[in-house]
């Protein structure tokens, strides 16, 4: 079985933090898969999927990780093309990259007990973010 | 329903990004899958998938700030053993990952406007990149 | 067909690197899917999977790169806030991700032939790291 869903998740810019485990095990049950893969995508090229120990902290030091490989401040080829200020925005979210593919085991995700699913809006303002969640098993 | 298939991309070396979305497109045309998944994947150990609003001020971005990270030039233990000179190649193969899995829906990849599927071959000559095309669904 | 396993590696720290590919090979033989895909994620939010020629030298580049961009001694918020010294493995685990999606073809891992799966334990201590194999196909 295969079956996917769309969430939209509104964000704040310059690499928000946003826990996403709740809405993908909302999905999961939902579809009734208790062994399988979740897919979790993010639609665009700002945004990025990983998981982290989801905690303000660790966000915060995660945001400014990100900050100091890629300052928002950077002259960038794509800012100057196009007028657009966001070319950190772009290199942040190929970094990070677009999706990850968490297992399922008896209806559960299966993830650390400090492990969450974090989409993060690298864009240079508040956004709504689209997120494709597609589950697959049996 | 699951279905491979395999491209063989040409590249330049030192980061050349290539994009894939037609060739993916046509692949899940071909398959007839319409509700699923596609997982695209790099054969080899310097060269990555991501996706990247695909203009070449951006490509070119890109490549530079992989090259700030892990320099062309940079003294790696791989090239001193070996005499290989793309240990920086490696580092970024790895940093990057090697796959990404993307989404189906009504037929067609669910990417945003500017979001293209990419190669980059961080090798430090020219190459014929192998990638992998896998689409489950129905 | 969806079939899935645990492994338990016991790691070093530090982003200590360790091959899976045997384990994950057997795994694949022992499933008898001929043509699918094999998910490989790491639980927890302290280590990485990902792909690298394993040789010992570029392993210890490896380890040196990451120990560039994210000290063992570098100061953040999680580790002030929490009193752990591990804010940095929690960093390099979020910006190389938990998990690479791998294709099968013939019975066999598609990996080029200086390509390995690897977990990096990143935590700051020896741990036995829990790894999720995950294959589907036929």
């Amino acid at each position: 079985m295969i079956t996917g869903s769309e969430i939209v998740i509104p964000t704040r810019g310059f690499s928000d933090i946003h826990d996403l485990t709740p809405e993908i095990e909302a999905a999961v049950i939902e579809s009734g898969v208790k062994e399988g893969l979740v897919n979790v995508f993010a639609v665009g090229s700002t945004a990025s999927i990983t998981t982290i120990e989801f905690e303000p902290a660790l966000a915060a030091d995660m945001t400014e990780a990100l900050e100091k490989l890629w300052p928002k401040a950077m002259s960038t080829r794509h800012g100057t093309t196009w007028g657009d200020d966001n070319g950190f925005s772009h290199l942040r979210a190929s970094f990070l990259g677009p999706n990850i593919t968490v297992p399922v085991h008896r209806g559960k995700l299966v993830l650390g007990t400090w492990q969450q699913v974090v989409v993060i809006n690298h864009d240079n303002h508040a956004r709504n973010r689209t997120i494709e969640i597609t589950i697959t098993g049996a």
